[in-house]
């Protein structure tokens, strides 16, 4: 892969340039695209040794989780994904099966949500990285917020996979110390953090459902994104608090078993989490009913953890907590 | 800059969230954008030690530049830069002081052009980088394209600051010789290589100008970008050539002064030139009389360089050329 010329050609053969949203396609200065009435967009830096490790993510691993990541912010708005740019750092020395591996992860997540990639930018670089930028449609009418704002009496709830909180964050922990062996023994943990699926239809499901107060999703664990969602559109000294129930049988088995050989406290693990990629919403009680029917049509659980107190403060199995979460910023 | 929150902070300190095409602004999982009917969109990376060096440039020049890149490529559809979202990867150790005076810089930058800062996100990084995602309105109805496609008896012009051809060139070769000692003597060499300015204005004049066949922003320098607009959306075997003629007359008197100096070929060294910034153009013949009535108008002199040919190849002062000009991908 000596060439810029040589990457093009190579993403050409992974990614069509085709798209209903598409007036002009990537090649040119800018694309250019058209949408009915707004546009949804999100930049996520996704970076080598501060996001993934080139030791235990495969190339295809890597492309699916750069775009996954992104596809979640809009998710998160309960958008539908239409495509992306990409900003492509190049170390040296990587051959061209690893590229060809790496696009063929990311076209196929591309291809599940209907993608279009409309343009980017190359450059050598001392890393492995990327910056993409998604885009797409909001929910039609009314997308959904961070800022209901969330009120005192709104029940937290947590749409994903079952027994996604806290998965992730197993799985990073055991990659680290085994590298891919981990795999053979945590399937799940290890998963969750290699191959993470962005909740979209989750994501359309909350925003069709009146009374949903506030949506994000968990990029950095409960423990610190909870108080954004609580924060976030409120009058300063008028920011409310929640009091979350989690116990053992909200978990995944494979949680409590790593949990449980590490003599760490699973519903802690649980609580600090991080890239959890499930969507936390704060919802109107009396909209409970609408949402726990139009959430048994999706292939994800939702969870009850709670409900926002009027007390500032988080309490969790009435013990309060800090916020003290995953910080992709200031360490791994 | 111990946390994410004081980088936010400082970022709203500088960037109004306010914006005539912004529903929603920075903070939520999603900027929401609304456009009349079309939306163009472009992604580049600059990375330290690859596209720009810490030791000459300030930190001003630093935030201008990453952001003047960025709305060259809007420049170059004839559009009108609106907005963009910042994936900043930040390296240790840097001070506040460092970091006020960068987004200073890009704030400048942004407010001369009315754009907002719509999200992005920030990562702890090994190096200072930027990833900058610009988006805006092309043209009404006729946005500049690469592909017109060009057509042989074309005129290829260039459109920018006069005598800009190669400027940036010599500006980065005494900048990486000199230090920011080489200021004092090449006042406008270092000045195109330290802040470009995007022709955004330029552009809208090539875009409203009736036969236009293509226009791209000179970002890799002539020797590399022509060859790029004469074969775009040309069938294979049919791509045409260029006859150009280019003498001291045309060139900025500094860029003279520079190649005297170090026994340097000036008419070559501004052929292959790189960050010219200014757009170059291929104008149906018919169509040159009113594009120069519109360049009067402009501050930005209209160069023309010579003609496209139906014979393959680029001639230069009748010697045949080969591209080689400014390749950020493959060296510095």
């Amino acid at each position: 892969m000596a060439s810029e010329d040589d990457f093009l050609a190579l993403i050409d053969s992974h990614f069509p340039r085709e798209h209903g949203h598409v007036v002009l396609g990537r090649g040119d200065d800018c694309a250019i695209l058209t949408m009915p009435d707004a546009l949804c967009l999100s930049t996520d830096l996704f970076l080598e040794d501060v996001h993934f490790r080139r030791g235990y993510f495969t190339p295809a691993e890597i492309g699916h989780k750069a775009l996954a990541v992104n596809v979640s912010d809009i998710a998160a708005m309960g958008g539908d994904p239409l495509g992306f740019s990409l900003g492509l750092m190049v170390p040296p020395g990587l051959p061209r099966e690893f590229w060809d591996a790496l696009f063929t992860g990311m076209a196929a997540h591309a291809a599940a949500h209907g993608l279009a990639l409309t343009g980017g930018d190359l450059s050598r670089a001392p890393l492995l990285g990327f910056s993409v930028t998604i885009w797409g449609r909001p929910f039609p009418g009314r997308p959904l917020l961070r800022r209901g704002p969330v009120q005192p009496g709104d029940r937290l709830v947590v749409l994903g996979p079952s027994g996604q909180l806290g998965l992730a964050r197993q799985g990073l922990r055991l990659l680290e110390a085994h590298d891919r062996e981990a795999l053979a023994d945590w399937p799940a943990c290890t998963a969750a953090h290699l191959m993470p699926e962005p909740q979209v239809a989750a994501g359309r499901t909350l925003a069709a459902v009146q009374g949903v107060h506030g949506c994000m999703d968990l990029s950095d664990g409960l423990a610190r994104d909870l108080p954004r969602l609580l924060t976030f559109g409120q009058a300063p000294g008028l920011v409310p608090g929640a009091r979350l129930e989690l116990d053992a049988s909200m978990l995944h088995p494979e949680l409590l078993a790593a949990c449980a050989a590490a003599g760490l406290d699973p519903v802690a693990e649980a609580f600090l989490g991080g890239e959890d990629y499930a969507l936390l919403a704060a919802v109107d009680p009396a909209a409970m009913p609408a949402l726990r029917h139009a959430a048994a049509a999706l292939p994800a659980a939702l969870l009850d953890l709670g409900e926002v107190t009027a007390a500032p403060g988080v309490m969790l199995n009435n013990t309060p907590m800090t916020g003290q979460g995953f910080d992709h910023f200031s360490k791994r």
